[in-house]
């Protein structure tokens, strides 16, 4: 197994051992360690939706402390949140689990318009708080893209310098997109190639569909007859627009569904070519054990152990 | 009583020494030091609303000392001002009450638009001052919530690094809110998570109705039967929203009003699990000998000595 | 008189000594010296109005060198100009007068909106200039105000760390203002407060007139009764206004008039309690010998020798 | 042929030995190398217009080794590429052939308005890559060119200190200008010219046309009779606004167009005095070997072993 | 004569020896030197307007190296142009006539509004390149005035920090004025005094005509009958504005016209009291061996070997 790892980090080769060697601690860590996939837990939930929003359904989940014990106890390679979430456990759970400090936030008290979210954490912040990696969103489409390309550029240099791993939330959205553009397979497998050549190690993308958004792109994808039909299809594709597969692609959950839903999807990811998943709310807005008996079962199909 | 102080010490683990010592000054000062309650003396309405409005009711006001005195006499945990006012007394009252310079303000001479203070201090003229700590204000629903959210970020990372302790006034307003929206108990739960997640080590937030402003949150409030029919029960949510009470959560009084109906106030404050008031218009608009009986009996309320 | 001098520095207890020997320079220099009284004189037309304007009527006013020889002959407490017409007398004039370069500057080739001044001085340029203290211009009302306040702020950290004073001229100006609003007593009064927080040493305002400008205002004059009838009346209000006297409040000449209208104006400053005027254009527009008499007539009602 | 690299390289007499040696390695390199002639292997199509566009015509092309390989076996002076795909390839192929960092690009998510390309790379960033040069996209035209040339600026400066040589594509587009003006020829030449003023040791230009864009210029040409009549001809002229051939400039592709419609355009730019080519779509959507075919007929024209 | 150097240095008493010695490089070289004149060539227009507008009419002025051989063979006290104009020079011509580099300048390829060029070098690329001064234009009336005088304002800090001298083109234009306005008196004397005030050591400005563009100008000029019927009357108008003289004032030629309305021009400048001229376009855009009789004439005016 640790043969893949090293495989994966061969992968990296512009990188430092720092960076390496906090790429091979989220490889390495978790029920998943060595197989050379992932599942992350992320809450960012509190700030981006509010917290009755997020917490409300599992209250036990407004303490921080909830969300490091969950990460542990599921064998989560790591696990993501804003800096206050990361600040109140970090020092009690130090080493435990790989952590990965998101280094911008948007809240929805202000609707509409573009989005640009607020930078609310840096580089040396993830190293105060004992780090593996930075966590950006860039919001490709958005009339603010540029900015936040901008923004994350500079901490992704400063981190690579530092040691620090970089994973992207690749989100298209905005004034250039329609709605059904945002997880259009076009659009997903352009924001894929834009964090990769923006230097994330981690790219975080949203399954795609068979919708196909911008007509420049259509052309090709009937001309080259790239197959999307299958959900795996789908996220071959994205994959291969990862740097040919050399970049680690996992998959976000989006909203609250059925767990059978969730495990099917899974299963195109796998199949696909990804790299994992990355559940929030399907994870903490349930109780722990439940969590974790339905992480495991990700973690399983994944690891092969499920089909 | 030094227990508690502990306690609540504990809830900071990622702040070095100098920020808990910053944040123990205040625990243990006044006639609360060591209750883990807080009554702190704000006057920046010199700035925000101009001389005459704020002192001409009670002229020694006028005079920058008055309110250090003030704040000392009535045994307050903390006085907080901006630049100029804690400039003219500093030094004259080193070491005899804690602090806290208020690095934000706004004038009230140009009317309308979405609120964004000027930053008219910085973390080194806290230091400079011998201040405990600084003060923030951030108005989220504004348009400009994003800077006011970034200016904070580098501020607090400058204040943790040099071991001054961070408060911040969440206060949602602007364009994302109706009026009615600014205290509404889904809002105001959302500021104190906010203020928490950019890493607040104290955050100031009004009192909540029971008007809730989203409906994406109503659907949660209804759906979990959030209890918010009381003032205690809605402090007791924005107090769970605060990072399940492990950040200290305290209270603005707003506008005056009859001194029955501030104590009355906090003790729902006090019941709700909340840490306290900060109490500006209703202190130092009176004289200082009654001024100092009525923050004696908030403080009373606070610690138990009148139900 | 020397106790008159040390009694205005000890209003400023939280200064290094180096402030406070150039606040003491400027106490002690000149025919006021050590009465705790200022006449300034300012050259900042030839920028803010262009050079016909200001110096057509006293030719000999087109050279810079002409301005230090008034200031010096007449026995101003200091000589305040812009970068240019500094360093064109600096050197020749060294220590014969204490300088106040003025940091920022609009000129009137472009009419209309909100006044914006350009930064056209710094800090260490007043080092090496020889000055005292820095002056810079804001207008609260206007729609850049903030970025005044927030390049005040910046400038006036560095100059009190490197013992620099700090001479704050606050005009009411802008959108948020009527013409009238501009020298309304709240508004002056609010000025001379906003200048004060922002950490000036020492104010100067324009003498303000019985308007009241804001609703919220008017009602707390009339309350409380605040007399503003005669000028001595406003200025006592607004000198209370600015830190309850414990800050230098000077007051600006405006456009040339009567000389007689003038000495009255300064009658009223005086027994109001202002610190002094701030004189240009009544100054540096007419022959020397005649405008020495003019500041000689003007110290001697500061200084007491005339009623 | 080593005399005519000397004697580029006399051109640039204010550069370092380091940019000097920079330039020399770009000279040296490949099937071209001695003969002051260029064909750079460009590859920013991926940010540019997304991976399936650019690369499922020719799949190999989605794995960022695969263009290293290409522009190594094609025997290329340089491979210019943004920062992901530079990094995916470095360690591994150094010191194969010169490294060219892309340091701003644009995606085509967002449509309309001015070009302003984001920053997605740095002068320090292309040490650590082992670069020879940075790429620098500027659009003369666009709303947004000032921010172009002054980021460009700082970046030249800090390269040239550092030794590091700075092409610069040269693209007029935007507001200020037609469809067909962004290839006419005056507009071309003045393109040229402005790169050459900014500083840039490479030129990079589309072949222009015989349109004339400004009436300024017009009546210049009519009256001065340039000769533009050919594409040799207008190559001529570009070449000469740039410093009178004094600078290197080289020709864009462009779109995919036939094999003997490029030769046919090849020729022109050789018998006007180009530098050379900068193959990108042409090259790299179509398989290896049939590319390698391609580009090396291309580089025997410009050689001179083709007519 | 070198009696005139002297005096004219000990104008800038505030200045370091670096700035005077390179203030005497240009007063001691060439034709003039020793005579307190000068002629400056000038090549801004590749950029300002293109390459064929600007070098067509004279084809060796594409090549950089003629414009320093004709401001040498010429005798002209120094020469300006941009960055890439002098990289391309520098180092041949090492040390035989003083080099002002450009700082900023506009291409116009995108008309309309208000002026706001691009800064295209920098102090320390001045120092880099051996020049003795670095030049900046300023628009007076536009919009973007603010920018451009704090722009300046940080490079004249700089500059005189590290001994170079500082010329400032000044060019009234924009939103604030008419066509007419941006040579009338009273803006031209208004430019020149404004560069003096943001510390310029040497001001370029247009010769200006008896046009009066502002109400509360006109209203001086008339009651003080200030002299402007004769270009000699305005200029010595605008060299009073000029501290009185006692700063450099020189002017610029405008377009192409008769040589005789050139030297007509020149007497008048000579005759105001002007400290000579900087003339682009009527020297470079004919042959060589006219343009040196052509720029003899106009110094052997300023010299007074011309009547």
């Amino acid at each position: 197994m640790k043969e893949r790892v090293r495989e994966i980090l061969s992968w990296y080769g512009s990188d430092n051992p720092g960076v390496l060697t906090n790429l091979a601690r989220m490889l390495n860590h978790g029920r998943l360690g060595g197989t050379g996939k992932f599942v992350i837990l992320p809450v960012d939930q509190g700030f981006e939706h509010g917290p009755a929003r997020s917490f409300a359904a599992n209250a036990p989940g407004y303490d921080p402390r909830y969300h490091f014990e969950l990460g542990i106890a599921a064998g989560c390679n790591a696990y993501a949140a804003p800096l206050g979430f990361l600040e109140a456990g970090a020092a009690e759970f130090a080493g435990e689990i790989p952590l990965i400090l998101k280094l911008n936030s948007s809240d929805s008290l202000l609707g509409g318009g573009d989005p640009c979210p607020a930078i609310t954490g840096s580089v040396d912040e993830a190293l105060r708080l004992g780090c593996v990696a930075i966590g950006y969103t860039i919001y490709p489409g958005s009339a603010f893209r540029n900015t936040m390309y901008e923004d994350l550029r500079e901490l992704t240099e400063e981190a690579k310098a530092k040691g620090v791993a970089v994973v992207v939330w690749s989100y298209p959205r905005g004034g250039g997109l329609s709605k059904q553009g945002e997880t259009a397979i076009d659009v997903a497998a352009y924001a894929a190639q834009i964090a990769c050549q923006l230097g994330a190690h981690i790219v975080k993308v949203k399954p795609p569909t068979t919708h196909i958004e911008q007509d420049a792109a259509k052309k090709v994808y009937e001309k080259e007859r790239i197959p999307i039909g299958t959900l795996a299809e789908r996220v071959r594709h994205v994959v291969q627009s990862a740097f040919n597969g050399r970049r680690i692609v996992i998959f976000s959950g989006g909203e609250a569904k059925t767990d059978e839903a969730v495990f099917e999807e899974v299963r195109g990811i796998r199949d696909g070519g990804g790299s994992g998943s990355i559940i929030g709310r399907n994870s903490f807005q349930r109780p722990k054990d439940t969590a974790i008996t339905f992480l495991h079962t990700v973690m399983d199909i994944y690891g092969g152990a499920i089909k």
